[in-house]
């Protein structure tokens, strides 16, 4: 496999290595990760995350165990295995989809390699792709609200709802983001604002229930957030908290953008409802945990509600900015995204 | 002065006594404070928090000086000092603005006590009334989601918004509260929690950004809040977060009701525009400290928004619970509250 550098995961002089997103912006901690075990570790606490990324590492691993000779009993295991690890973001079943194609050919190991190099590389094309379409959308003065990390740490390439944003600072250099923290990992909080400061984009970090009156004072002119899976009727599911800005403006009148790559896209999947919603562990709510300590504030054994992510309906969204276009929610209803699968 | 005892305030055997509130739930320390400073000191940090019990403990401690023969001047400068800890919450300017009437009789000490001992006793009766006339609009079965904490400890009584859910179980028995925790000063995961455990009510623990998928999914029956301000239209200043929970009460059709005291009224301010909006600390959106202990998640020197305090306005109320009465939109808007004022 040829060597494929990204933020946060890396195939090097035959090594496979993923950026600890957990102990981010702290600790900058890279783990290597040969076995489908680690890779499963990995994903399922976090360490590895975003949509697009955890179906490219986990494709990565499959083909580096391909090319160690792993045989094919085994490699359809770990793709099984893999699999299974999140059950919301539909990337990964794309990827895994794609390598269970492969393993179908004749010359298997070079089927998978060469599906996991291109998913990768794909990757940052569509990451280009959507950013550049996205800012034509963006205005200079614009102060644009995002929710969770849709960043470079969570793609191949420059990110999703993040790219966005890179690419309109890039255009217009007078671009202002509102970051919410995303109770309760605090992936804004900790890697939006850290990928920001990194790309010298002014930002100012809001916990999550103040974006209300920041939006009822005209202080967001846009939102833009990414999926971990779009339905075929356009709704779609993003981390926790993405359906409450979704409401909050409609009700304020400000634009709802939804930005994500074509391999997002879950036609399969008839609308929102359908979607499985993972439940994560209680104990995330009831504090905090990562490299910078740990505190748990609430009663030891509070009882919990916690779902990772959230069902935005279709009929909230301003637009779907995906790789091939920026789709209104007459061409969703329409049955555009159906179209762009077929 | 006579003893007066409350779940975080207490007047005993000549000693005036706080309970720690930024310790809670993990410790319970009850500080002393005999001096304006320590006093200011208590509020200014949310050692002493609710708007209700701001203004009760700074007035136990004017009478208190008052008692100990400390001299008019002084007790003027100190009531100035108390008033001044925190712009929001009006009950502290109502009881501050008592004092200062009292101060101008004749026997000013006994005037200053008596007025202090009726403020305490008759903050009971108030919670105990809006409590009464809140639980009414509470059926069994009902799953209430509030905000912040409204409760024993926020007050003299059994509290405001959490004093109807109080009364509700103990009418009913059979009632659920989504506490969200109400970053970021947590006082829904730390204080609320505390306070329904306590009360063997039934609850469940969200972040913030999780209300509205709850919502969508027909699991939120009505929303009780408390309030810091109230101004002659209706509109109303509460915890950062509150009008989030009324923009999305209002799209999911859900009553939204908001319960305080009658001293909670400020008809002087015309509506919410005019109330001033505290900001307070950034690093307490940068990371989160208290007894449980400190983590700092955010860049160190990230870029931050933090108002203590949004505004709700009017239209999204579905019903005022005050000790006088439930009263509706139409009555506020035909001046309801100016004339209860009068």
């Amino acid at each position: 496999m040829q060597n494929l550098i990204a933020s946060s995961l890396k195939y090097e002089n035959g090594s496979l290595s993923v950026l600890d997103q957990y102990l981010l912006p702290h600790q900058q901690v890279w783990h290597q990760c040969h076995d489908v075990g680690t890779m499963k570790e990995l994903i399922i606490s976090l360490k590895v995350r975003g949509a697009p990324l955890i179906g490219l590492s986990a494709s990565l691993l499959v083909a580096y165990l391909a090319e160690q000779g792993v045989v094919k009993g085994e490699l359809e295991k770990a793709i099984n295995e893999l699999e299974a690890t999140r059950p919301t973001a539909v990337n990964l079943m794309h990827c895994m989809a794609a390598l269970r194609r492969a393993l179908t050919q004749s010359d298997y190991v070079a089927g998978i390699v060469t599906t996991a190099e291109r998913l990768f590389i794909e990757d940052i094309e569509l990451c280009e792709r959507m950013a550049s379409r996205g800012a034509e959308l963006i205005n200079s003065g614009d102060n644009i609200l995002t929710h969770c990390n849709t960043g470079a740490l969570a793609t191949a390439g420059i990110g999703t709802a993040l790219g966005v944003i890179y690419k309109a600072q890039q255009k217009h250099g007078n671009v202002h983001v509102w970051v919410d923290e995303t109770r309760p990992l605090l992936q804004g909080g900790r890697l939006t604002a850290f990928e920001l400061e990194r790309w010298k984009i002014p930002y100012t970090l809001i916990c999550d229930n103040m974006a209300a009156s920041l939006m009822a004072a005209g202080k967001v002119d846009k939102i833009v957030v990414g999926a971990d899976r779009i339905a075929a009727n356009g709704d779609f599911a993003n981390k926790v908290g993405t359906y409450n800005l979704a409401v909050l403006a409609h009700f304020h009148n400000i634009p709802f953008y939804v930005v994500a790559p074509i391999t997002t896209l879950d036609t399969n999947t008839a609308c929102g409802g359908d979607i499985e919603i993972e439940q994560r562990n209680p104990q995330e709510v009831r504090g905090v945990s990562g490299s910078f300590g740990e505190a748990l504030w609430a009663p030891t054994n509070a009882n919990v509600y916690n779902p990772a992510f959230d069902i935005t309906p279709a009929k909230l969204v301003t637009g779907w900015v995906l790789d091939t276009g920026v789709y209104n929610q007459q061409q969703v209803l329409m049955g555009k995204l159906k179209e762009l699968t077929q």
